[in-house]
């Protein structure tokens, strides 16, 4: 037999208005703790599940968030959702994690399977430069914010990574250490991720005075370890190729490990290699990776409160855009260039 | 204005009748597939959504499958996750990942808020060899297949490695290159990876006749870095410490190298290690790690196809436990044991 609320109600002898109000998140605080706890362990006693369904379609909320990322073997996401997490805590709020594996198609499936079911927020990993997908949801006013990747046209609060700040750190470095023939292996141009970073290397090729012609950049079709190494070949394919590398991320980075090792080129002796992100793990590679350090945890959180506080005031129009710093972590894959011969 | 039916069948020039059944994944067959594509097109060309929350709710169906990992950070889930997701494909199903981030109150809350919203099923990759949750499910016919962690109950179907076999290859594997004193860190006995392992360490070392006292077990508390230290430290405290350490997972394995490092002793000279599941970056460590691959995609592939299987016919009473073969992959962390003084 199906347990009722007021089965609920009579177990813990309150009346059914109150153990309704005790159950529901959006008006639990107008019961007093006791009484919510109470209530809340008799349902789970007796097994009791209000139909949230029934309700989501009255009030038009589900009590979940969406974070949509691009693909879910990437080490890169897990640390956001964490962040999230940690804000959304004991909140009524759920989070549901869907990966759109870097199709468009399947992006807007579940985004609409999502919506469907009157997701009450979306954070968004997948944004794309010209994205249709987040314009159309800035004109419908669906509460979203984006992270670490954002769109051209401020639409949407979006919080990132300072992607300026942290490729001259990375140039700087490299310059530092002695090196003049400096290459960029750039991630794809349509996310802001790869056309900023991009942009950063040329902005601090230039500031450091270096030879636009010695410092070659490569174009990776995708953020991947198979995409780095191809990118690495086309870079040692040049006659007197670069001293170093500064990867678009750390998978690039990874790839262009195994393009040096292919070609019997050892790293950093013979070339130094900085990848981006600091992704989990990076600092158990052969060499350990110098990277920049993405604060991801405090991207999840910060989105989160964005997201919650749009989510409780609609009327809120908030195109803010926080860029966090990162930090510059130097390990054994960057070194001083070799002597000329 | 909100985008009706009607609108989309207009737009189509169809009755909305068959603009309907086109639009529901679930009697998309009975019109013809270009019929299907074009209201599918018209449908997002005007923004429409439908409303699933209310079709839902009519027929029992959300089209959702939840997937409940206990820690997100753990790369070992992001590849059993793309099985599953290869298997919903281009079906109607999104697969949501909610992370209980080992916290058995939060698992809870998060399943009741997904049955709540009436996920077709699940796929299990928390349980506990004792689980109250699986045991309740297992009552009320919930679509529920566990992945990897199974129960000692046979409730509801489960797809997961040799634990036995692999681990028998394992210790066979050092024995062959001259050890005898091989220590386990066991992963948490509450789960049946860590107890099935540990019980698999004991046949294998009585099978290759090596003398229990030699062969030590320390017991970490979680699959974390952490617990691989902390482990490590406890089997070094020992008088004659092992030559050979066979961790529970990758991540008890990556522990033991740091409590190698500590004590300034080198992986594979002084203690070879082998780790468990072979999870992404095992490869790039320092040392490279040898461990045990398990079949992670396989394993969401055969996953998603028995829950599909049992929603399609819910009258399925289907307790079947497929244990997938795993394979011993040798890397740089395991090497001959050094000479005795």
């Amino acid at each position: 037999v199906k347990v009722s609320l007021a089965d609920v109600a009579r177990e813990v002898g309150v009346h059914p208005g109150t153990a309704s109000k005790a159950l529901n998140p959006a008006t639990r605080f107008r019961v007093s703790a006791p009484t919510a706890r109470r209530v809340l362990a008799a349902a789970e006693r007796l097994g009791y599940h209000p139909n949230t369904l029934a309700r989501g379609l009255r009030t038009r909320q589900s009590y979940s968030i969406g974070l949509i990322i691009p693909d879910l073997t990437n080490p890169l996401f897990p640390p956001i959702a964490r962040g999230v997490e940690e804000v959304l805590g004991d909140s009524a709020y759920t989070l549901l994690v869907v990966n759109t594996d870097n199709d468009s198609r399947r992006q807007e499936r579940q985004i609409a399977a999502l919506r469907a079911r009157q997701c009450d927020g979306f954070i968004v990993a997948t944004a794309h430069r010209d994205d249709p997908f987040v314009e159309q949801a800035a004109e419908q006013q669906l509460p979203m914010v984006l992270v670490n990747r954002v769109t051209d046209a401020r639409l949407v609060p979006a919080v990132a990574g300072d992607e300026t700040q942290a490729v001259t750190e990375a140039v700087d470095h490299l310059v530092r250490l002695g090196h003049r023939r400096i290459a960029h292996v750039a991630g794809p141009q349509e996310l802001s991720t790869g056309f900023g970073r991009y942009r950063a290397f040329l902005d601090a090729i230039g500031r450091n005075q270096l030879a636009g012609a010695d410092c070659p950049v490569a174009f990776a079709g995708a953020y991947s370890e198979h995409a780095g190494v191809a990118a690495m070949r086309e870079l040692l394919a040049r006659p007197a190729h670069a001293t170093a590398v500064v990867a678009g991320n750390d998978l690039l980075a990874l790839g262009c490990l195994d393009g040096l090792d292919e070609r019997d080129l050892r790293c950093p002796q013979d070339v130094s290699v900085v990848g981006f992100n600091d992704i989990p793990m990076m600092s158990r590679t052969s060499p350990s990776m110098t990277t920049i350090q993405l604060p991801k945890r405090e991207i999840g959180v910060e989105a989160a409160r964005l997201l919650l506080d749009r989510i409780a005031d609609p009327s809120t129009i908030d195109t803010r855009r926080v860029l966090l710093q990162c930090r510059l972590v130097v390990r054994g894959s960057t070194a001083q260039p070799p002597q000329e011969g």
